[in-house]
């Protein structure tokens, strides 16, 4: 098979992908949309879930977009309207992607919970076109934004990739916002809503007289995947011009080379839209998952090959051809590494999950003790997955080979999105029918779909923030040679361990997961302490909530969470735009860039340990309701829903949050790079 | 004032000094062990603890032995016979300042316990002077240890310092066993024995009805007594052989330059003792316990100036002498920034306590995460404040600056332990107050004393990981030389940020204290669980407990915790001695100096946020037993117990050790950089 074809014609081959990804999206749009939204009661829960995530939505992008018109007037008059317009298009898209994840998810959440009646397989089906949807649309979009602003680039004359850069920046920074706000929104009112229904009242989950609940249900479509949506966008975006960039660097100007990773990209869209077929429920959920992604994973393989063949016939500056390959299979083994070990620490069958269900037996305190205990060593083995990756590729193509095990890890995006936005969409479906008193068996047939969805959702985590790592380090690698361009003093040696401002640095970044971390977690605590006090308050003051003859005021507990949620994002988001212009104008780009590097190590130790730790969690209090340990109700169950409590804020707000949070980082050293020599 | 004397004869100042301070220390363990004892009834529960932790401790070393003869054997035959006993020395002198610890800890509670019955002011001191004995044992035992080793290193014409490695190696592994062994030991008991106590069964803490309750006491003192003396004697020894052994790297053979480190030592026990003549209790413990740090760092700051003077009259090496003394002074300036920024953020009277406080009262699962963002949170600014140190230090006087700053913070070891060892002290003290059933008043005595005493730990061990990251670089820039003298290649490019050897290197690195702390926080968890089942059991077989007319088998909780804590000891503390052998084999000297920095950097972060957030844990539930937002019983109290119980393991066995074990870790490469080129 030779694809030289579509090397030579490069970037409509990367237009006709991106538009295949979003038509064939929005085709599934149209199945899902055609399908039964259930009766009044079913309609009536929807519509108010829809419309409180609207809301909140354009709240949200309303104080961002302020941030953003800021910046990009920065861009304008510092840089130049072309970076500006980069900046833009990036938060634009960025922002389509996230609408898009949530208009998706509110709508398929009632037509799953009417498809659930029909049985497993009838709500599997419509959940995971949902996702589906979602996924290709946000590998869509990634290509179209590249490809289309670098045709317009060169259209310009322009050769500099430096607009590039900042429309991964426009991408990374609002999924920043979409993430913090997002997961506090959804954990806040989870949190609160959870701890007076299911602990001090004792009512089950979604239960319609807890007036937690509307926002709780909301919280999931904004956070789990309006958030997920923009952060998938924003990885892969940056991922694909991180590539690019130092394809450029590296080799000079080689068109070939410069769309390499748009090629890998579009490939694999094809390779996501076959996988998606193989997707079919029979028992076993996650098997169904796993075959659509290996076939995905098999004719990426097949079309890689050829790809890289057709490209590079007689390899590339001395390396060679089946070497380049070999970088793209290294990325796709990462991949499935991460996968194993997500899977493993993560779900119910294994025996992470087993051990903080038996510490749950002795109480609160062993079973957070516990899942500390895994969150923590669920890093190990992702790390040195990592490490191993690193070497390999590096061994076999430099730098670049790093750059390009990235680029093959994240064109998967489709396919990976779409095993897990099913997830919250079953969890949203599961909620809908509990209120609206749907049949029991509905709801068991939700559940199931919930638990596994929550695996995968670990498993999307540790695979952004896997090659979030990756990416990173090729922009810091980006990072150096800019400064070693404008510069004779740099060298390897610039960035020494022996040198005192290269460790500072790397103090300095190391600190700031940590800090984000901690005010993400902050602002959760706080949005769950008013959103407690106001569910308390509902139950105190109208008589009949729990009989049943009151309806609660809904509203209210989304309003709270809403302005919350807004308040409270905008700190932590802008660490990383401020910290490397602080530490690169004051420290010096030596520190400037032990900043970087300290800031991917600890996040990735933050992020993998908090999203991990978190599913684990939330997997231990599933595994407890479904009767083992004493079951539901059980003082282990009570003390399993204390560390799904604590692992809420960890693996839906501030653990991935981190992912777009170091790609900032390294954004903006790039972007300030010229002005420090 | 001229101490050209005690220059000119270093050796001799630094024996009379180690030997004043543990003979000062003989004194006052002779004045506390002439105290009164109490009744028959608090001697039997007295004896039951010594007992208890003599039995503890003999298991622990006996184990601990058989490691260390086998690296001993290898030491001798693959290095040579000197390297070894150095080993041996650190070993043995570890364990003497542990055991030492312990049994004046075991010794002095009864007595401050009875003391307890005539007032705060005679318990205070009591107390005070049992911490007092510790802290000057250790310094002395160190300066004696490290003094006396180098005399017969001269005598016996080995010009190497390669066995003063080894001293420190010996010293930090039997540390890195104290701080495990002890640590899961207290931590697995507490846990155990309050999860069922205060939360199951609604008894008081330490009350002589709840079967765990001598096994907790116990821990107490073979974890925050023995354990935290090996501690503090491996910091101490770590950071003057590397402060001797840089200096004689950098400056070549300049036997001042050399005996400096063991100088800054000496005069900071003159300057312990008399500090230690002003703590006075007042009204304010706190205030007291400041006092004497104050007055020890005014004279120990005008000691260091008079000595800079007389031993560096005309600088050193182009270093200005009053730059020398700044970077003393820089030591000094981080100690007292670690205390506020620790206090802080662990005191009740701040707002960080609080805001965990206020968390309680919506449940357990707000607690947890309003401490675990208070945890993340403290470690912002001592990373700022340790960053800062040694950008100036450099700025001063080079990487021997750095070397000198560590040394200083380190010199005050006798006066900090001081005031942190009379914590544990009345800690127990109010165990056996509460057992013996003495009356109220005894226990309104111990409990300040015991809040003020959860607060001095947590500073005592931010001190030692603030320290310990200085001591650590220095090893690391003494491993980098020590390469550099044996190969060509190895220059300042050679710990490149851009080589991704040295970026794997960090990740593995990383990933251990990451690994370490799960492994630890794993082992108190087990045990919490064996201890939970075993108290359990008693309560219901043994009928009678709870009324008072039978009496629980304290021994058999004593035994299981001991079992569990030697068994699951082992592993974790054999990390740091195995993980750089491996990678340094495996993957080279590059990543292994990677490794060494990526511990540096992340095992901060863990240590600072574990200790720190641990006791803030701890001192919210003091805060709220004081009658804050309900009071003890209400359900604030209920979330409380579970945060406290969370941060056991934190701030008493996974941070703590923390802190040996990247000292271990880059210890071992160091005696390992020789057969890596």
């Amino acid at each position: 098979m030779n694809l030289s074809l579509l090397v030579n014609h490069a970037l409509w081959t990367t237009f006709v992908a991106g538009f295949i990804s979003v038509a064939y999206s929005v085709l599934l749009a149209f199945n899902v949309l055609s399908k039964p939204r259930g009766d009044k009661k079913m309609n009536d829960i929807a519509d108010a879930i829809q419309e409180g995530a609207a809301a909140y939505m354009k709240k949200q992008y309303s104080v961002v977009a302020v941030i953003g018109i800021f910046i990009f007037a920065v861009l304008y008059f510092v840089f130049n309207p072309i970076t500006a317009v980069g900046f833009a298009i990036g938060a634009v898209f960025s922002t389509i992607a996230g609408v898009v994840g949530m208009n998706i998810a509110v709508r398929s959440n009632i037509r799953t919970a009417q498809a659930a009646k029909k049985g497993l397989s009838s709500a599997f089906s419509l959940a995971f076109q949902g996702g589906s949807i979602t996924g290709l649309m946000v590998g869509g979009l990634a290509l179209l934004a590249v490809g289309g602003f670098y045709f317009l680039l060169s259209r310009s004359g322009t050769s500099s990739l430096q607009p590039l850069v900042a429309l991964g920046f426009g991408g990374s920074l609002i999924s920043v916002f979409a993430r913090l706000g997002g997961g506090i929104f959804t954990k806040g009112a989870d949190v609160g809503t959870d701890m007076v229904g299911k602990i001090e009242k004792g009512i089950p989950e979604d239960d319609p007289r807890n007036p937690g609940v509307i926002a709780d249900l909301v919280g999931d479509n904004v956070g789990d995947d309006a958030g997920m949506a923009a952060d998938l966008f924003e990885t892969y975006v940056v991922t694909v011009v991180a590539a690019m960039i130092l394809g450029k660097l590296t080799f000079g100007e080689n068109l070939t080379v410069l769309f390499y990773p748009l090629l890998i990209g579009s490939i694999s869209v094809a390779a996501s839209i076959i996988g998606s077929w193989f997707v079919r429920v029979g028992k076993n959920i996650m098997g169904a998952l796993y075959q659509g992604l290996g076939v995905s994973i098999i004719v990426a393989l097949v079309g890689f090959y050829f790809l890289t063949n057709s490209a590079f016939p007689n390899g590339l500056n001395g390396i060679s051809t089946i070497n380049l390959f070999y970088t793209l299979a290294i990325g796709i083994a990462i991949t499935v590494g991460m996968v194993i070990i997500t899977e493993y620490f993560t779900s119910k069958k294994f025996g992470p999950v087993k051990a903080i269900a038996n510490a749950s037996t002795t109480g609160h305190g062993t079973n957070v003790i516990a899942g500390l205990a895994v969150s923590m060593k669920s890093t190990f083995a992702p790390i040195l997955l990592i490490a191993a990756g690193i070497l390999v590729s590096y061994n076999l193509a430099g730098l670049y080979g790093i750059a390009l095990s990235a680029m093959s890890m994240l064109s998967l995006t489709g396919i990976i999105v779409a095993i897990d936005a099913f997830g919250p969409i079953t969890d949203n479906a599961g909620g809908i029918a509990e209120m609206a008193g749907l049949d029991e068996k509905v709801r068991r047939v939700t559940d199931p779909l919930d638990a596994v969805g929550n695996t995968t959702k670990a498993i999307t985590k540790a695979y952004a923030i896997g090659s979030a790592g990756l990416a990173a380090l090729v922009l810091f690698a980006s990072y150096t040679q800019e400064l070693a361009r404008g510069a004779k003093g740099v060298s390897a040696a610039f960035f020494s361990l022996s040198d005192p401002s290269v460790v500072v640095g790397l103090f300095i970044g190391g600190a700031l997961p940590y800090l984000f971390g901690a005010l993400a977690m902050e602002a959760v605590g706080k949005t769950a302490v008013s959103v407690v006090n106001e569910v308390r308050r509902q139950f105190k003051e109208i008589k009949g909530i729990m009989t049943g003859k009151a309806k609660p005021q809904y509203g209210k507990a989304v309003d709270i969470v809403t302005t919350a949620a807004i308040k409270q994002m905008i700190v932590p988001a802008l660490i990383p735009v401020l910290a490397p212009i602080l530490v690169g104008f004051l420290l010096g780009p030596k520190a400037l860039g032990g900043l970087l590097v300290g800031s991917i190590v600890t996040g990735l130790f933050v992020a993998i340990s908090m999203t991990t730790g978190g599913a684990a969690w939330d997997n231990t209090k599933k595994y407890i309701e479904e009767g083992n340990l004493g079951g539901k109700g059980s003082f282990a169950h009570q003390a399993a829903v204390t560390g799904d409590t604590v692992g809420d804020p960890y693996k839906d707000t501030a653990g991935p949050a981190i992912n777009p949070m170091i790609k900032v980082l390294n954004i903006v050293a790039l972007l300030i790079a010229p002005f420090l020599i």
